[in-house]
């Protein structure tokens, strides 16, 4: 059996700015327990995220299995999410400032100031997981049935695939 | 302080379809600790599905704080969930069927058979909550920034705007 | 490692009336880890019960780690658990009622009606467990002492021995 | 808001034999958050249990909601507990040795030496609360239906009603 | 796969008194999942603890992950905890009185009586695990530094190392 | 009933530092479910810990009831925990660097760069609960008795007197 040493317990990968050129302009480096094997059963992790200015967005998603609670590092961000009786509650954090995100709910952040902007967020499980909602439905592998998607969206099939093949290029 | 009966552990609601003329043809009906007081700290509710023919649609939602468990009452359901991968996950259930959705994930379920069908499920909370991935997002009040909308989902800012005033009506 | 697919997700077998033939008329067909390997961890399973008419009967027991929940699909049961201070709640239900039985209390269904009966369940458990009263006690291998049975519940040590040979048999 | 102080955590009650003149010769002390309120949340508790010679029994019972683990403070005990696939797990202790009941399952203890015997047991629950099998079918008030009980016990309902009387005396 | 017994649940260890010698006057004998398999998962273990008179102390310590109920078998015991604004809850406790730790604050007991004592504790989990306060700092492998200790203590550096040699002897 | 809003899932105490001119140089600020009533029962929170240079001191301490991730913002520390064996568990961290301190193990932090030192930390509980253990042992009130705290920790009655008038001071 292999001995647990404190390098069990230690992370370097969030001093440096995530990559914030590829998707929406934000960028999220995970320290969940596949980075901290210590992590396991101890249910909390942390994430960084970056945010490209303009407007990067961390764009609408859940954590299945987690609450999130995030400080702005650096910069202003617009953030918010969404209740199970489809109410928005939303903020603009300055540096310093703190917003929880309660478990499985639909939430996002967004760059709003003039420069990049950094946030660090802790979640309550070792491994949160996240599902983009507009990547998950418009981007799934194999896809979701078009017709479907235009029903629950209130748009044409038509539109829908041209999504589907923007979400999984 | 008032006496618990059997009353606080039945509910007969369950026993008519639901009306499945409004939304996208189907219809939850719940039985949970809101309508089961006994309910209370045991972490697990019921519901009843009613799906229209042809096509009626659970539309695409997730349960915040729960896993579900479905079974097939009567008819043909397509049903299927998404992962934190964005692999679809889907099968066609007939009368008897049983299908998971794991906690938090997005999922749903469509009449794929030429008459009404109807499901019941069961949750792993007294209190699971729904979120309609759709209407939380295009119908939120107040609305979510319509240029955040269509950069997630990448579509124009006008549609996003059409697409609030039909979830918001 | 193996892939985990939607087959990890399904059972197809609560779809038959289960063999009520043996027992006391009754038939549960257990959906649960040991059916669906995604159920792991999620908290949560289903069975289908069917009760032959008349009087089929699921005896007392309890699930030492779970509640539960049922729904009657066809027929009408007598249904009721006992409370820790020993008070009966019992309720007749038709088909569509709903009826709660809390975590590892003694319960009992029945089928009061003329036809066969029908309820799907949902359990707060992956794995429930189900330990049948009589049976355990006095179908136990090897044998629980006849004179602590006698006792225990005010009767002879010889009607003990000829339960414990009816119940082993 | 009154002061939590250091009453709040003790409990005097487990230092006297308890009378087991009544029931089956045996007395269970109860020191749950009923007896210690400094207990709330920490879902722990303890009880003493008194058992007279000869053969003082407690007799086959639940903890619909605890583990329990029982060490011998004076005397000789037969123990047992019998899993959901019916096997009687059994040992007779001596001062000194430890035995565990799984959470839910059915479980009794009897005084099998020549003096009066004292355990102590721990409970994962700070209110695990006890159901006694036989009182809790023959004893419920209302009474269960005589002849469901004869059919699960394979008893004639004449005795059913006999017991019935006893247990409710 | 070896086949489960009555042999997992049962343990001979608490039958005997710990050798007191060592230490400070206390010994404390395990019942937990590494001497008992079948607590696996059942969140609840036992210990005998005994005191040397006089004062026989079972240092200040702390369970990472449990409460503690004990109860005085034999003898006088002072026992106490600190709540988290630096209260001190303590209680002379006579044979038969119990007593409560709450989860993760720091506790002791100490012999203040004539003769040993012995008491029985339970914790609500399989491993609790424990932290002596002093040997964990000053006994720790390899060394917490010396000037930080004599920071946090407000003692010399000096008096650290001496108190680091006799820890680690 | 008063209406929940997003105010209550805000908080704009981290955005600046700390007084670290009491105690031992560092200071610690809150953001549980005292400051944001939206954490309830979500089982997470964060601080902002602030370090002066040179070696300000987060006391060794323990959360009795969470595990703790922390990031260092600005600056270098000296972090560690304690195990169970008496094992310590440390690094020296810089920006960037992520450590984690296991539920209800005792750990400390310091300031060992030129600079002040900043870290955000997340808890694994809405309210975890801090007891710096030379506070809690030398500071408790009313006091530990002398003599217990001298044989624990190998020092003198006159010193731990001494202790308890500078903790209590």
């Amino acid at each position: 059996a292999s001995m647990v040493t404190a390098e069990d317990f230690m992370f370097k990968g969030l001093n440096i700015a995530g990559d914030t050129s590829k998707m929406l302009g934000s960028n999220v480096t995970q320290a969940n327990v596949m980075q901290i094997p210590g992590l396991n059963t101890l249910g909390i992790s942390m994430v960084r995220i970056d945010y490209a200015a303009p407007l990067g967005l961390n764009p609408p998603h859940t954590h299945p299995r987690a609450t999130e609670i995030l400080v702005v590092i650096e910069g202003t961000l617009s953030v918010g999410f969404i209740t199970t009786d489809n109410r928005l509650f939303s903020k603009t954090l300055e540096k310093g400032d703190v917003f929880v995100f309660p478990k499985g709910l639909v939430h996002f952040q967004q760059n709003v100031g003039r420069y990049n902007a950094v946030a660090i967020a802790a979640l309550s499980s070792q491994l949160p997981g996240t599902q983009q909602v507009a990547m998950s439905l418009f981007g799934a592998s194999p896809p979701v049935d078009a017709s479907l998607l235009a029903k629950a969206f209130k748009i044409d099939a038509s539109l829908v695939q041209r999504l589907q093949r923007e979400f999984l290029a």
